[in-house]
């Protein structure tokens, strides 16, 4: 394929098409993706990074939307990546988020991307921050992370995030299954939404309890909950501000810092991990299918056969 | 550690002590794992692997209650994983599941465990299979592997299953998503189960309708609809039969052969991968630590580090 990598200087939130082939290209996979990927990566590291999670219909979409409007409107870039784990069981709401998001997707200064990650080995990271790479270095101010919390994705989110917002909504009961499963290890903000609903107030006081209570801190700051009306665009002012809060935190400690750092030899090893995985296969395929057999039949286990193909890799 | 592995020619189904020894050593990741491991596969491979998965709340642990009273009470004996993907907004409910198993979790012939899988590295099929393996290995003559659809665990569960169960319920709407999201890829046996319920019919003729439309077929099994009401302990005694008529069918057929023979390929490029992975953190973690300053100020990018590291890496 002819590609002339000068043509990455063209890279701008203004130039959509070239965005869009450029992460097709990444999202291939094969050498060039990689030769574009170290080209890209020396422009990369302005953005800042937000992850939305929460449970189905807890508002993310909308939250993601309005937050989105409110940063164009102070002059702000901002790319979306949509991260799909794509649960078989709540296959479908994706899909209506993407559609909710149609009104923003065509405005200037807004690029917006999905990701299908199921199936995919090595979870969404890599392939996920390599995209939010792209979008990076083509200069959008903000890229925000926004995917459903199911089994391991806002976990991923969390890692690769500056400001992690964990949106919860009152009637769900799900702020004490929050606490317990550990979320607010990750949540730097935490959003009720929904919070003209009955139950809002117990909910914030359940929340705010639990917090106080476990005396959370992410490196002496303290999550705040904020309430919201995603809807009705309520409360996303001060959300926008807290993000900026957290922001200015983040940068003045050495918080983002070290989490940046931290997540970039994990990315390395990722990136190892990966390659080494494709070369294992391609170079021991024969003996992997001839070997097999035996392993089938029990005269050898795996653990035997695997510790064979290891020997033959030096350091 | 002193351990003898002639120990485990003591391993049995009725020795649950035992058991849990083993699966604990296993499951410590350390040399003497990969030991037993080994000595463990010898005896593997005559249990019957049954997966079960679905959304939250479609009643698949009481459906797995039902299943393996059913067939203690015909002399066979049951071990049951429960893989926890723990979503952390549902994490509550496999503690329930495990509070209503505990009342066969006593019985003679049973064996119940849990394994979380949230924030481990590969996913959970190497842990999961490898804790299969003793169960296998003692003597049991069926695993069933329960977990909630959220993800990656269902895909999973299919691939290490002989027959996977795929629990769906009328209200949920969830048998038109599960055909969109791919969901009969993975299923040999559909349930619908609280089928009591008054959209049931509707439900069932809605899947039975998409089922034939796309003409789904498992190397020439027609996946089965059926309607369980498990509380009741209705429809169980039809499932159990369903599955062993699947058992038949697919020792007769090459197809349970060759996916265990597929998926034994895969186990192992999977260990080598977990294996390599401790390696390059271990003999390169020097060499990533100084270098990620560079990484760190965009002069250096994590493909170009990464290539280094695997150049270092000799097949």
């Amino acid at each position: 394929m002819k590609f002339d990598t000068k043509i990455l200087n063209k890279l701008s939130v203004g130039n959509k098409k070239l965005t869009a082939r450029i992460i097709s290209l990444v999202e291939s996979e094969n050498d060039l993706a990689i030769d574009i990927l170290k080209e890209i990566f020396k422009k990369s590291g302005n953005a800042y990074r937000i992850g939305i999670t929460g449970p189905p219909g807890a508002g993310k979409s909308t939250l993601t939307n309005q937050i989105t409007k409110l940063l164009l409107s102070q002059n702000k870039s901002v790319a979306i990546i949509a991260v799909d784990p794509t649960s078989p069981f709540s296959g479908g709401a994706l899909l209506g988020d993407r559609v909710r998001m149609n009104d923003i997707g065509m405005l200037d200064n807004v690029y917006i991307r999905s990701i299908a990650t199921r199936g995919s080995l090595g979870g969404l990271s890599t392939k996920t921050i390599d995209i939010a790479d792209v979008l990076d270095a083509a200069g959008f101010d903000f890229v925000i992370f926004e995917t459903v919390g199911v089994g391991q994705s806002e976990l991923d989110i969390a890692k690769i995030a500056d400001t992690t917002i964990v949106t919860l909504v009152p009637e769900s009961g799900d702020s004490i299954q929050a606490m317990k499963a550990g979320l607010m290890e990750i949540a730097d903000i935490f959003v009720l939404n929904k919070s003209d609903r009955p139950e809002a107030d117990k909910a914030f006081n359940s929340l705010q309890t639990t917090l106080h209570l476990q005396n959370v801190s992410q490196n002496n700051w303290n999550p705040p909950i904020l309430k919201t009306k995603a809807l009705l665009n309520e409360g996303v002012t001060e959300l926008v501000e807290k993000i900026i809060e957290h922001r200015n935190f983040c940068f003045e400690n050495i918080t983002c810092a070290k989490k940046r750092k931290e997540y970039l030899k994990e990315r390395i090893i990722d990136i190892i991990e990966l390659t080494l995985r494709k070369r294992i296969v391609a170079s021991n395929s024969q003996l992997i299918d001839t070997s097999i057999l035996d392993v089938n039949s029990r005269e050898l286990s795996p653990y035997s056969l695997a510790e064979k193909i290891l020997n033959n890799i030096k350091f």
